[in-house]
């Protein structure tokens, strides 16, 4: 007895790299694949008190049903939010949804036909093709310069496109910032055509130096769909994030969530908004900014000490994550079961391609989750693998000293 | 400035019922509209004592992402209580979903193409409609008699069925139950097919005399899909359920639930499991009941004192709903701002039908969140409003006296 899937169904495939992450769960194992957030960033005593609070003082709300839109002081946090960012954002125009990665999906559903074109940066965030792949798009890559993707709309396919999606700050998994004027420039390519921008940005308040330019949303109000999410901020295990888009494609996406699963947790918004009300994010921010910037340096400072020549990286201005380039001969992939055999998971770089053949030679790091120390371990070991393929390629090795 | 949506995006429209029902929330109302858990029900303090267990002892994985097939214990404890019932589930047949809902858009996205066959009761449950709506299936309406739809499966449409989506359990709208003989035939009729049994339980719990029989999934194994849920157990303001369907199934299930928002609240399955390890659901299942049981018979009791010849209803064994069938002249969507201007609501019965043209003369009346005393009044307003209708139709008034 077999049952009939839907087309859709064959693409829901398990990638051999996820299989081989699952080694990350041995004892040992240093992991710089995730982008899981460092465990103890987590404000555990702001939430007990939420917890204790809300279930007091709102508990007949906290557990009963509610809008699928989210509860009202929520969106207007995130409407103000936006707002000191340069948004013109009001509480109406904000979702809120169970992580980011539900405002991939809905914008999918509601944005998505077959076959509709859309732009993505090259690489991209893979939980965004894996989103939008589940509406049968045609995925056409950007061309990235040292500023990030380039805002040629320079044939007819690009110019009908129904959606571009981009990471502005620090782009999962490139670590990249779009400069403000890269984000001028986007902004005077799109204005007046009907692309929607969805721009994805789970990733911009954990900056190190500086804060990233405004969001190239503002610059396109009524075009623009903006993601956000306090997983990077508060939990990742609360689920929730929010969507800020014109109000009538809040309409629809809110139609369409009713359809996926009604609404978030009435309980984990009320936890949060009490948690951002008590004040403590501010500090919390500070916490964690400082934290991935020591681990950052420590993987910078890892990568100079134990990489050989020929692998290139930059440094990420904020974020999780460094994207290696390794001598062009090399395959990340082929190299992941080496360094799994010395305790250290990454990401091939192949998983972040949604079109186009993807360069064998790179690979994703997060900073995010080990300590400095363990980021020392795992980068010399890495290094020492990455040597020993170096060394099983003696011509490239002259053709780069040469 | 416009920007273009899916085609799909065209299906999601605001019901002129929904935008009825808002006046629901105005100050005196009594809404027999909708299915809300009654809040009293909510076990407050054992969530308390667990919120603080689980911040206190497992902070770092409550909070952290997991498993998108849920917390292993959980599966285990859900694939115990059906294994209870007769059904042969294993935990890895287990996914956690944020709430039935998405079980069903999950199961839509693995199982529908654009025009697969979807076999439904009529008249079923809206949230389905919904959700399996987006996929593009054809809807195809079964006949029901006293003892639920009947499992002819006498057309080749609906012998090439892709799903039959049945809730024999205090069906939503009907309150009815299908016995076991029924379910019986049911399973002869599909085993061997290759369609898929997508059997919705969310109100099994709540029955009053007697639990209803086994699951019809027990009697299909390798062909159900079962879907369950705490929203009427627990409470709905936590989203969580579940889906017990083979394990080829739950793999693609699991990977659509990536796509779609990775996992559900690591904190809430932490919440509902330390409740439902804390041994006081059974008390809490005997409470709602009870609650439930007296909110049904004081709804049966008025509905026989207030409402005029002409009008039909069974008394349900279980669940949230009764379904009233008005003298057939009579327009229950019309009949609704009459109601509601005496301060009474509830669903007109149009709404839950997918196919075929949908009776005018029907309502669903959901006796969970009022009380006895609302109840009594609501059901003497809405009383007054069907005599009133009534005294417009003389014809029909003769005709049945006749």
């Amino acid at each position: 007895m077999s049952l009939t899937l839907s087309q859709r169904s064959a693409h829901y495939t398990v990638s051999p790299i996820r299989e081989l992450l699952k080694l990350t769960e041995q004892p040992g194992m240093i992991s710089l694949a995730g982008g899981l957030p460092a465990p103890q960033s987590f404000p555990v005593q702001a939430l007990r008190a939420a917890c204790l609070d809300v279930l007091d003082t709102q508990a007949q709300g906290a557990l009963q049903y509610g809008p699928s839109e989210g509860i009202a002081p929520l969106r207007a946090w995130v409407a103000a939010q936006l707002q000191a960012q340069g948004v013109a954002a009001k509480a109406d125009e904000v979702l809120i949804t169970s992580g980011s990665q539900q405002g991939l999906d809905l914008v999918g559903r509601v944005l998505i036909d077959p076959d509709s074109t859309v732009l993505v940066e090259r690489p991209t965030y893979l939980g965004a093709l894996q989103a939008f792949a589940q509406y049968g798009p045609r995925f056409a890559d950007l061309t990235d310069d040292a500023d990030g993707a380039l805002p040629t709309l320079d044939n007819p396919a690009h110019r009908a496109a129904r959606v571009v999606y981009l990471q502005p700050n620090f782009r999962n998994p490139t670590g990249q910032t779009m400069p403000a004027a890269r984000r001028q420039q986007w902004a005077q390519a799109l204005r007046g055509r009907s692309i929607a921008l969805v721009e994805d940005n789970p990733y911009g308040e954990l900056w190190f130096d500086q804060p990233p330019p405004p969001p190239l949303s503002s610059q396109l109000p009524g075009q623009s769909i903006l993601l956000g999410t306090f997983s990077k901020m508060l939990s990742p295990g609360l689920r929730l994030g929010y969507v800020h888009a014109p109000q009538e494609v809040i309409a629809k996406l809110t139609l369409a969530r009713q359809a996926a699963d009604l609404q978030t947790s009435s309980l984990t918004q009320r936890l949060v908004l009490k948690v951002l009300e008590s004040g403590v994010l501010e500090a919390q921010l500070l916490r964690i900014r400082d934290l991935y910037r020591r681990q950052r340096d420590a993987m910078l400072d890892a990568l100079q000490r134990h990489m050989p020549d020929g692998v290139h990286w930059a440094a990420p201005q904020g974020g999780m994550f460094i994207w290696l380039t390794l001598p062009p001969s090399m395959d990340a992939t082929a190299l992941l079961p080496l360094a799994l055999a010395r305790k250290v998971a990454y990401v091939p770089g192949t998983a972040f391609y949604a079109a186009g053949a993807a360069p064998r030679n790179t690979l994703r790091l997060s900073y995010a989750t080990a300590t400095p120390k363990q980021i020392d371990t795992a980068i010399a070991q890495l290094g020492a693998v990455v040597a020993a393929a170096r060394a099983d390629h003696p011509a490239e090795r002259s053709a780069t000293t040469a």
